[in-house]
C-alpha cells in the first residue's frame, strides 16, 4: 500500500498469485469498490486504505471552511464505511480522520486537508510499529520445531506490510526457529492458498497448504502445536469475528488440546460491544462459492450461504496477541487493563 | 451404471453438474481409470463397477478351463483393486467375484463367464435392494422439519442408485416430510456442490451449499437437527473412513451436541479390522488441491497435503444405518451381531 502522486496504490489481491498488479485509487469512489470487491483486504489494511480514502474526498471538496469540509469527510465516511460491515478498523480509521477536524478549530482547509493526509500517513506508519511489536510478543509462543495452523490470510497483506497472526510467525523465522506452517486454503476466496502461502514462501518458511475439511486431521496426526489466526473485531469479552472457519477451527484445535490464538492490534476491539453476538456478519454474494473462475460449480436453482465471517466465543482462545503483549483470560478485566 | 452390449457405461462423475456424458469400459484397464480418475466414485459403485470390470477382464481372456481363468481374474482383481485402496467395497466385489469361480466346479469357461456376469448382476441388484432398505432405516431418524448436514455425496451416483446417507434424505422426503439439507460443497472436489446438490435438486428436496468451513457456524445457529454421511471403510469397533472433513464435521457436530450418523451397507464392514488406524488412507495428487480447473491457485513450490479420507472415532457415531436397522454402541457386540 502506497500514497503517491495523490493516489492511494494498493496490490490487488484478487489478482494474486497469478498477477502482481498494482490498482491505482484516486476517488473515495476507488477506494469504496476496491474495499467491497477486496481488492484489499484484513482488517487493518482495510483501516489504512480508508483513512486515504478520507483524504482523497478531502481533496476533492470544495469546502471553504472547517464545518463544510466536515460535511464532505463525514459523507465520504459513510460511504466508504457501507463497503464492509465487519472489520472494526474501518471505522476506527474513519473515526481519527474524523477527529482530525474536530480537534483542529481553523478554517484553514488547505491546512486540514494537510493534517488529514499527515494523519493517514500516521495510520499507516503506526500500523507497521504494531505489527512489528505484535510479532514480537507472538513468536515468543512459538518454539523451534513447532508445527503452526492458520486460516485466511493475517499477513503483510492485511495490514501495513508484515501482519498480525504471520507476523508472529514471520518473526520466529527471523529468529532462526525452523517451524512448519499449515494453511487452510481458506473458502470460498482461497486468502489461504493465494495470499497466504504466497507470503510465506516469500519468506522461505515451510508451508502447506491443506483443504479447510483437512484441520481435523492435522490436528489429530500431532502436527500442529499452536493454531494463530486474524481477527476483524473483538468484543469487549475476548469474543472475536474472523473469516468464516475460524470458529470451526478453533472448536477442532479445542477437541486436539492445541492452543488457539487470535492476533490482533488494540484498533481491532470494539469495546463498546459486550459480546460477539452484537458484531455484525457480513453476507456476500453466493456467487463467490457457486462460481469458480468463471465456471459454475453449483447447479443453477440451489441454494448457497455465504456468511463471510464467524465468532469465535472467548473461551476457545488461549491468549489475543496485541502490540501490547498477550493478553489472557480473564478477558473482561484483562481487556479492560489493555485499553487503560 | 448400467450393462449393455457387453461394456459398461458409467455417469462420468467429473463432468457433473455441467455436462451428462456416459463413459463406455470395454476392458480391465478402461474400468480401473474410471475408478482411479473418479469416473465413478463412492464406495458401493466402485464396488459395482469393479464386479463387472472383472466380467470384461473374463471376456477378453483366452483362458480353456477354470484354473486358467481364475489366473486371468486374479489378474484382473489385482489390477483393478490397485486403483484406490480405502473403499472396501471394491475388494468385497472383486472377492465375490472370485469366488464364483471357486465355487463353481466345471471347466465349462463359457458358463463360468456367464457366471461372472450373473454375480455382477446381483451385486447391482441386491445394491438398489440395499441402499432402499438404508432409506427406509434413516428416515426413521429424521423428523419433520428438520436441517440435516451431509459431507460429499452419498448418493445415487455414489452407489446403484439410490444412495446410503441421501438415501434416508430421499426416503424422508418420499414420505412428504419438509426437510431443508446442508451439503459441504466437499473440497477438493466438489462431491457435495457438483453432485450431492445436482441429486437433491433432482429429488425437489430443499437444498443449501455451505463451503466446508462453514459448518460450525451453520451448527451453531441451530440449523442442523442431525448429520449424516456415508462411509468407504467401516472397522469392527464401528470406527468409519469417510471422505477427508468428514473427522471434523463429526467433531463440530459433538461440540454442538447433535447426532452424527454414518449410512453404510454391510459391503462396506471390514470386521477383521479392529480399529480406524488400521484403515488405509489414500493420498491424492496435490494438483487437486493446487489447480482447478486448469488454473492453478497455489502458488509453485508450496508444498500440498492431500489426503482422500479421514477416520471418524466410533466415540463421535451415534449410529450406524445398515440394511438390517441402525446399529448403536457398543458397536462391537452389536456390529458383531450384525455379521452372524
Amino acid at each position: 500500500m502506497e500514497w503517491r502522486e495523490d493516489r492511494l496504490f494498493l496490490l490487488d489481491q484478487t489478482l494474486l498469485p497469478r498477477k502482481v498488479k498494482m490498482a491505482a485509487c484516486s476517488s473515495v469512489e476507488d477506494v469504496t469498490d476496491a474495499i467491497r470487491t477486496m481488492v484489499v483486504r484484513g482488517a487493518p489494511a482495510i483501516g489504512i486504505a480508508a483513512a486515504f480514502g478520507i483524504v482523497l474526498g478531502a481533496k476533492a471538496s470544495t469546502a471553504r471552511n472547517r464545518n463544510e469540509l466536515l460535511k464532505d469527510v463525514l459523507d465520504a465516511s459513510e460511504r466508504i464505511g457501507s463497503a464492509r460491515p465487519t472489520a472494526v478498523n474501518l471505522f476506527w480509521a474513519l473515526e481519527r480522520m474524523k477527529n482530525v477536524l474536530l480537534q483542529n478549530e481553523t478554517d484553514n482547509v488547505s491546512l486540514l486537508k494537510d493534517l488529514l493526509l499527515k494523519e493517514a500517513h500516521t495510520i499507516l506508519s503506526e500500523d507497521r510499529e504494531t505489527c512489528r511489536r505484535i510479532g514480537l510478543h507472538g513468536s515468543a509462543l512459538i518454539k523451534e520445531g513447532d508445527g503452526i495452523l492458520t486460516h485466511c490470510n493475517a499477513g503483510g497483506l492485511a495490514t501495513s506490510g508484515y501482519g498480525t497472526a504471520l507476523a508472529a510467525i514471520f518473526a520466529a523465522g527471523e529468529q532462526g526457529k525452523n517451524i512448519k506452517v499449515y494453511v487452510d486454503e481458506t473458502r470460498p476466496l482461497l486468502q489461504g492458498s493465494r495470499l497466504t502461502a504466497w507470503e510465506l514462501k516469500a519468506a522461505g518458511i515451510d508451508t502447506t497448504i491443506i483443504c479447510d475439511n483437512m484441520a481435523g486431521l492435522v490436528l489429530k496426526e500431532g502436527k500442529v502445536n499452536l493454531v494463530i489466526t486474524g481477527a476483524d473485531r473483538i468484543a469487549g469479552n475476548g469474543d472475536a469475528a474472523n473469516k468464516i472457519g475460524t470458529y470451526s477451527l478453533a472448536l477442532l484445535a479445542e477437541a486436539h488440546e492445541v492452543p488457539f490464538y487470535v492476533a490482533a492490534p488494540r484498533s481491532t476491539f470494539d469495546m463498546k460491544l459486550q459480546c460477539g453476538d452484537q458484531i455484525p456478519i457480513e453476507q456476500r454474494d453466493p456467487d463467490e462459492v457457486a462460481v469458480f473462475q468463471g465456471k459454475r460449480i453449483v447447479p443453477e436453482g440451489v441454494d448457497v450461504y455465504n456468511p463471510a465471517f464467524d465468532v469465535t466465543p472467548h473461551r476457545l482462545i488461549r491468549g489475543i496477541i496485541t502490540e501490547k503483549g498477550v493478553v489472557t483470560p480473564p478477558y473482561e478485566a484483562n481487556l479492560a487493563k489493555l485499553f487503560d
